[in-house]
């Protein structure tokens, strides 16, 4: 699918596997494409289908009005792009690497210095999936940027704007994973407990994940979000306390059934937490107010 | 929506929250409801709309050849219903509170010694959607029991036979909870990052919630249930390795960011264990093995 509207030529430095799946979807929606990595055979593929290796980053960054990289960390962007002089001066640089958003702030600072403009960005699917619909890209810092190179962003995955904050593409990005970490453990600790019992995961996925999981657990979230936001955590349908209870069971339960029990221990200590700093009689989803805090010093 | 079908007489045994909320859906479905609670007045509102209030569990017992109780826990059955002599023999008694899989196990042992049909079974909603389409009831142990008094059941919710073992219903009722406290600290947690940014819960929940969560997470888990259960844990698309690093970059976002880090350290050490078992170059799901052993003993 090449699209007839925006052709603008884009360098790509860092050809890691993900790297080389950006690479491969601007070439295929017929992009002019430079490519740079420190080990150039890694570019060999690319070039057979028509990408122009360049020799060093400043020729590579020369090449085009647009460079999308995705280099290891922040570090290794200073270092690579350092070397390379004034090459990008004038120019767009899109950052997809992963990193804090602390970093992603000083690295607007470091870019402006150097007379480039700077989107950071974050991308939310395995490469893979890159240029494939569904596919999503987060993007933070100048929208003018944004704006400007929209089009060719969108060749590689659905492009989100966030917002000026340079920090929140890292950040959404480091979120997201956060939930998926914490979901994927909380199915894999359900079907662990039903696997004491003989129950495959495949079988109990079916109510777990079929059922369970959008209609009951992501349609309450849903609708609870602005209550985070407001405070508001009524505990007229159930209080943090019955839910300490009901974590209290998890744990024992897991014990009872030969199964690890540090997750829902946890659970239930961050409950009582909760619980401790005044919020018994508020619903479960004041735990938020605990996750908001720092964890007190420790030594 | 009355049934024209079935009109079994039941008897509904305590009278909770959830209990009252039993009772009325029966009653809306023009059973004949009789009902004890150690507190009679609890049951006013349903005598008023045609129920009848048992002096004894005695009583109430031999009005129906169907028994639903929702009591506090085993202990409390036990107690109730020892009390009531002979009455629930030959009769069938359905036991919608909440225990461990050995208590359920434990209770058909009581019941076959007095002559009593017995099914364990666990609710999946709040009271306020008992009775509703799309509240689901779970239940196991003998099936027959299940089976001939199927419809009835469905006045209350929709009913799930999970097989023989009586204890499953509540094994399952607590690894769905499990998965729901699990999922919705992540989504809580994942709202504190961004809430450090300023970000509204409701806004980071358009991305998490309505995308992220069923299109990326539960599709995947989905799709690798059967993995789980055949052990089968390739690496090609990510190791654990590389998901520990993630898991340490969450933590170490969250303490920049003033975020309380107790949930992804813990998550983090939970991989640092799968690695440490030899995990370390299979995918992430490979945590399932950690979580199917008891912890190490502890002091
Ligand atoms: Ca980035
Ligand atoms: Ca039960």
């Amino acid at each position: 699918m090449t699209s007839d509207l925006d052709r603008t030529p884009v360098t790509v430095v860092g050809l890691g596997p993900m790297g080389l799946a950006l690479a491969a979807a601007l070439l295929e929606r017929g992009h002019p494409l430079t490519v740079w990595n420190r080990t150039p055979e890694k570019a060999d593929e690319l070039v057979g289908k028509g990408a122009r290796r360049a020799a060093t980053v400043a020729e590579a960054a020369s090449a085009s009005p647009l460079t999308i990289m995705c280099l290891k960390d922040y570090d290794t962007m200073y270092a690579v792009f350092d070397a390379a002089g004034d090459a990008l001066r004038g120019r767009v640089l899109v950052n997809l690497n992963s990193g804090t958003p602390n970093e992603a702030r000083a690295a607007v600072d470091w870019a402006d210095e150097r007379g480039v403009a700077y989107l950071d960005g974050a991308i939310m699917v395995q490469p893979p999936l890159v240029g494939h619909p569904g596919s999503v890209f987060l993007y933070s810092g100048s929208q003018d940027v944004f704006d400007r190179h929209r089009a060719t962003l969108a060749s590689l995955g659905d492009p989100r704007y966030l917002g000026a904050d340079p920090g929140l593409a890292v950040l959404y990005n480091t979120a997201l994973l956060d939930l998926m970490y914490a979901a994927t453990n909380g199915f894999l600790h359900a079907s662990a407990l039903v696997a004491s019992a003989g129950v495959p995961a495949a079988t109990f996925a079916g109510l777990a994940l079929d059922w369970f999981l959008p209609t009951v657990v992501q349609a309450s979230l849903a609708e609870q979000a602005p209550a985070l936001d407001a405070g508001h955590y009524p505990g007229d349908l159930g209080t943090l306390e019955m839910n300490r209870n009901a974590l209290e069971h998890i744990t024992l339960t897991s014990r009872e059934q030969g199964v690890h029990d540090d997750q829902p221990r946890l659970m239930q200590g961050i409950a009582e937490r909760a619980i401790a700093e005044g919020h018994g009689d508020r619903n479960y989803l004041a735990v938020f107010e605990v996750f908001k805090k720092a964890n007190a010093a420790r030594a």
